[in-house]
């Protein structure tokens, strides 16, 4: 009587094609899918994989709703919930499959219920997958580091003071209301001679980009990266 | 009669299982596989994408090596060079799929050439791959970053003074001849109460991780990152 066992699975930036054979497999051969949302007709998560992997809307997928907050307490107490949810299956010898944009190991959901379910006593993988911000740049036809540059992944939030030092790539991610300090440090790039890219919903269908302050636009969602290079740094 | 398509192929991490399903497409449908290294039996990539795209050796398998300098006229040579044997193919309407591990817009090769076929006038196009450093932190079972972290991705020949005041994950990529300043920062980070993990061939059958700056091996291979997480930073 051996217990379940949680798959963190990455499926990658948006395209359906980007998922990994591994991520396929895996998909594939749990007979649970816990997704990051209210319901599996709006899961992005869910779209994707349900592309790809056979008989995916056969299983049984269970919805691990995050609100978008950043109270931590409420997270916290979330992503408890969440934990004892899954147990329940892993309990009743069940793997479960909880799907991820992207990488699990960057900013996911799935990395705090990973924990949870090892601290249980559980066994937990996580299964790689191509990072947004490299699809991005796939799109752009740009790189993010050559040779001996360096590549900084950033969240919004992120003091202006702490930004400006940094020499190579910037990405900007996970965007909020806080965009205004950043529109001014990306204006100054610019004016330096920089550039100041924008992708949005990489890989879907609605697809986005931008070069230049000008084009950035107005709504930048949560599937927006900002990207920007200056000029000998 | 259109000329071929230049497709720089990420390969992921080492593990074959970590192909994106795209990338077992694009080999698939190249006649020609353009690959970094000697002879396609040593290479690394063709190793890996050998195990998972049907008819891998039947292909016509042409090398691309770059010698492991940081001589850098010595390499844009040899990035001529190799676009110039690639343009051949691409004009007698062949496509190419040029390998890369990891993913194209990070420390790879592929991007030099992709944008001198592009400043050639051919079409190129990316398709990403699995960060080898998203692999290595799930194999440790860690977060790069959560919430409002930040990840740094810096080869090691970075001076200290640019990484001290990083904040969040930092990876250390590209190992070369200059470690000794490295050890001296990250015993610094470990004497503040940080950690200190290195992950050698991660993915492969020889893959190797370490905790804790006495463990790190005295033999810091190409194939091997160094993470490290500060205390509340």
């Amino acid at each position: 009587m051996k217990n379940g066992i949680l798959y963190g699975v990455g499926i990658g930036p948006g395209d359906p094609e980007l998922l990994t054979l591994k991520a396929v497999r895996v998909i594939s051969e749990c007979e649970i899918v816990a997704y990051p949302g209210v319901s599996s007709d709006e899961c992005m998560a869910c779209r994707i994989a349900g592309q790809v992997v056979r008989g995916f809307y056969d299983k049984t997928l269970i919805s691990c709703n995050v609100p978008m907050t950043r109270d931590v307490k409420r997270l916290e107490e979330c992503y408890d919930d969440i934990a004892d949810t899954l147990e329940e299956q892993l309990s009743n010898r069940k793997d479960v499959a909880f799907l991820t944009i992207g990488d699990p190991t960057l900013y996911s959901t799935c990395m705090q219920v990973h924990r949870r379910i090892m601290e249980k006593g559980y066994t937990a993988e996580l299964i790689s997958g191509v990072n947004s911000f490299s699809a991005a740049a796939a799109a752009l036809g740009i790189s993010l580091a050559e040779r001996e540059e360096q590549l900084h992944i950033i969240p919004f939030s992120t003091p202006i003071n702490e930004i400006r030092n940094l020499k190579g790539t910037k990405v900007f991610m996970k965007p909020g209301k806080d965009r205004e300090d950043i529109l001014v440090y990306l204006a100054e790039v610019e004016r330096k001679g920089g550039t100041v890219y924008t992708v949005s919903n990489v890989g879907l269908p609605d697809e986005r980009r931008t070069k230049g302050i000008a084009e950035i636009p107005d709504d930048i969602g949560y599937m927006t990266m900002v990207l920007c290079q200056e000029v000998g740094n």
